[in-house]
């Protein structure tokens, strides 16, 4: 992790001895990957890897799976953790140009760099780089499990476009979307960690899906709420993109003149802070975070017996980190 | 296939009794995975594969196969088929959002119908299908042909890109760009094929490379002959889109005056007629196609033995076919 958090920094000591050192060894393998592409790729995919952030589903695998036994074990848990990353890298780049995107994380995004073109053929080949990489340790189970994910993502994307500026989106169609383009790379990451760590995979995958949800729900609430100090992008943004979420929904059910605003009309961001103002001041940001939080409650609850303390602890020192962001 | 050409239902003659009824089961599989995806993706995932032309890449599979020993053989050639052609779709979908194009095979695309971020959603689906159809079937050899070509497929897209106006590209980078953006597709299929039939792989991944090539040559000098009547599209599309191919190189060598336009002072289809019109008066277009022939007949002749007469002949037919379109 080039720069990681306070949070991930206790994340990595909880899981136990072996995780910084496996960590290591994905930073090395996602490095490897995109210095062996060459020009013009390279720099893209450098780019889009080592913006990367806290490497959370690597992390989620990892802390899943325990400390490996032997080298092959190992080799297996870098590689699976790797191509997530790529994924999670390919479907950032994409969003980027789906969301014509100038900034992720303050850096300048490939698709404003390089152009939506550059933008869609990087993520491909992040994509496909995944898959790759998992056929070098012969991982069918996680060729599945992220295969099967990557549909979830795009088709969470269609969801999120078809459903686009629509106010009568109800809270579980929402809550679809989210599982599809964001709790299915989490539970993706916990199947795999739970196959390779011999525990039983849908408990795991449950785990997943609870987190994967809750740290969705409060990212929605993060861009209502901001601070954009503290998110890295101004607040609203969903709002101007069409993307109606749980904020809105709830703010629509208490606050009956929100649903006279046509959602089109709001296309600068000043507008779209004025109506971020109206969605907290029903109470929704409150509703919404609290929901986020009963869900990781739950997670933590049902997180399978014979763990282990270390790994229990770590897991729910993650669960609780997907909700404590900017808190 | 839902339109055989003639060409191509001779080819499925030759290729064996068994091919017809493997080829049904490829389609069968093929609008059952788009029947599966449900609103709003499922009209344009079907729209894709059923505007599907010729089937040539599954084709190519199941005719290096030969007939599969057993339903189990039998079901990884129809999935591998299946998948192959889901990846080229996905390119078509993923292409049609890089051109900004508006008709593909005289029907409009998903991009023109519903715009930029479905046609890229629409994509990712489609490449991510593919590679679950193969863990169906416990196929990690085609996971590994099949991930390794679409990472050619991007970079080739990239390499397009970035030599993008360039009057000095060199004819072996032409070439390269080619092999990455087309060729390596029919060397997975021919891989795929021989690794299932039995044959070695590595002669057979060459005679793909080889007709996968040709496939791309002429196509380019489709490009500048046309004519639109047969090809669907206006002639210069190439040129418009910045892409410089074999034609316009070799023009570029034997008439220097061509050297001194600027590429980018074209944008209209009227003046890269003009041109198209240009690049034909040097011969260039009669150099290109040869070459694409020269490579068609070295394909044949580097036809490894034992593949027994019917496969050999369906092969040579096949590789016949790249370069007889519109002849």
């Amino acid at each position: 992790m080039t720069d990681p958090t306070p949070e991930t920094a206790e994340l990595v000591l909880a899981g136990g001895e072996h995780v910084p050192g496996l960590l290591r060894e994905v930073e090395a393998l996602l490095g490897q990957e995109a210095a062996s592409w060459g020009d013009p790729v390279g720099p893209w995919g450098e780019q889009t890897i080592s913006a990367g952030g806290k490497r959370l589903r690597p992390l989620l695998l990892l802390l899943v799976a325990g400390a490996p036994a032997g080298p092959e074990g190992s080799a297996r848990l870098v590689h699976a953790a790797a191509a997530i990353e790529l994924i999670h890298s390919a479907t950032l780049v994409h969003d980027d140009v789906l969301d014509d995107a100038d900034l992720r994380r303050g850096k300048p995004t490939v698709h404003a760099e390089a152009g939506p073109q550059m933008a869609t053929s990087t993520g491909d080949l992040l994509f496909a780089r995944a898959f790759t990489l998992l056929t070098e340790i012969d991982d069918l189970f996680s060729v599945r499990e992220l295969s099967e994910a990557c549909s979830a993502l795009a088709r969470g994307e269609l969801m999120q476009r078809q459903d686009a500026w629509d106010k009568a989106v109800a809270v579980d169609r929402y809550l679809e979307r989210c599982r599809l383009k964001t709790a299915a790379l989490f539970e993706a990451a916990c199947a795999i960690g739970a196959d390779a760590g011999g525990l039983e995979v849908e408990p795991m995958r449950d785990f997943g899906r609870r987190i994967g949800l809750a740290f969705q729900v409060l990212d929605d609430v993060l861009d209502v709420s901001g601070p954009p100090e503290r998110t890295g992008k101004p607040r609203g943004t969903d709002i101007l993109d069409g993307t109606v979420t749980l904020p809105l929904i709830l703010a629509l059910q208490s606050d009956v003149r929100l649903g006279e605003i046509d959602l089109k009309s709001i296309t600068d961001p000043e507008r779209a802070g004025r109506l971020c103002d109206r969605i907290e001041a029903t109470g929704a940001l409150e509703l919404a975070r609290e929901s986020a939080l009963a869900m990781v409650a739950e997670a933590k609850d049902r997180l399978p017996e014979g763990l282990g303390e270390d790994r229990r602890r770590a897991l729910e020192l993650v669960a609780d980190g997907v909700v404590a962001r900017y808190a």
